[in-house]
């Protein structure tokens, strides 16, 4: 049975207010609460429709729809676990950092994450004003990728000017990027989807490099940031692979 | 003012057999419908809350509620347009190809879509399980690059034993792709979102590649087909512009 408090407390975490609040976020499904819960993340309390055979005071058997009650989702997925949110570890910078400025699209973040953790990138470094990592619907693009990847949210033109390693952005008028030679460590600065890196971020970017475009003059007028970044880390890492 | 039968005729167009059965799609928003107005495609009616300065006989002037009614869209965006759909042109088998085997997510269509565009990729191969080009969210990802990329539903199996090019698919235990020297031309296969690539269209590719994980041992276990088809593509042109 789901207490009215509980009700409240989960719906509550929709919202970044009650999430800086509680310091609780909601992570949904079977698959990605069990990724989860195999990580150093501390679950606060598991309401399922079948039990996961864990500690039996942290688990709540509920019906599907106390489930339909609770759940974010369209169709939700048999179980919702409220996390505590881990505290931010300090940045290790001298390894390969994805720098982003002012993200909006949940996806498009949750996407970035299980991309840093395919292509080893621990540190994901993102201005004030880019969405909410423990946004649900991050949660549910990243896949448990989110315990792999250290996500601080900063002053970017601070950070950047602080660190000592070489930077750079995501411009359309950039360099072509498939004819650099890529360090192994670094800052890449992703931009905003409709206005790409601010003014003031621009500004502290050393190199600015692009991915040409092949098609005809009336081709797409950009990629999204998402996929832009895929192929970028790509550029990074395929140096490690492949020697020139 | 809206009758019924076009309120009847637009609302149908969410189906793919209405779509079929009356060979027209649905686009929306201004600038996705100005971009297309530029394109071949062949108008049949534009309903708008302001003028778009077209043939008048085309274009019925709605009100914000109106456009609610016939809109697919959460928040509609000021006109929703109704176009002729192509017919399929043939396809031309001579220049780097992406076949896709069953993409279910019509986000993930739409943003291949954008990618073939900005990579110059110009024929677009679909299995008959692949989601419907025509679909309302697969245009609206699109942002118009539909109209640059030949897009047709074929038996992927017979078409890739037709063809004389080489054929390469994206599989998580292929080879480094990174190392490979990649043609101009080819058919590049990527599988559905869940099982990947299917058995009888893996049994007539001749290069099985994948994209390296960099991270730890625990990381995410595979990447979402749009970035992969991102990286992959990048990899094909990037040789393009740098000569090893």
């Amino acid at each position: 049975m789901l207490s009215k408090s509980q009700i409240k407390l989960i719906t509550s975490l929709k919202q970044k207010k009650y999430r800086q609040q509680y310091e609780f976020f909601v992570a949904e499904g079977v698959k990605t609460i069990k990724e989860l819960l195999q990580s150093n993340l501390e679950l606060h309390k598991l309401y399922t429709t079948e039990s996961f055979n864990i500690d039996a005071k942290l688990e709540v058997i509920i019906s599907d729809s106390d489930l339909k009650r609770i759940s974010f989702l369209k169709t939700p997925n048999k179980a919702l676990a409220v996390f505590k949110i881990p505290k931010t570890k300090v940045i290790d910078s001298s390894g390969l950092i994805v720098a982003l400025d002012a993200i909006r699209d949940p996806g498009n973040l949750g996407t970035i994450i299980r991309l840093c953790d395919w292509f080893g990138v621990k540190e994901l470094v993102c201005s004030a004003a880019t969405v909410d990592c423990f946004n649900p619907k991050v949660i549910q693009a990243t896949m448990g990728s989110i315990t792999r990847v250290n996500i601080s949210y900063v002053d970017l033109v601070s950070f950047i000017k602080e660190c000592e390693s070489p930077v750079f952005g995501a411009f359309m008028e950039g360099s072509n990027v498939y004819s650099k030679k890529l360090p192994e460590n670094g800052i890449l600065v992703m931009g905003n989807e409709a206005n790409g890196v601010s003014k003031e971020v621009e500004d502290t970017i050393i190199e600015k490099i692009s991915i040409p475009r092949f098609g005809t003059l009336q081709a797409t007028e950009s990629l999204n940031v998402a996929t832009a970044t895929a192929i970028l880390l790509s550029e990074f890492r395929r140096n490690l692979v492949v020697k020139f």
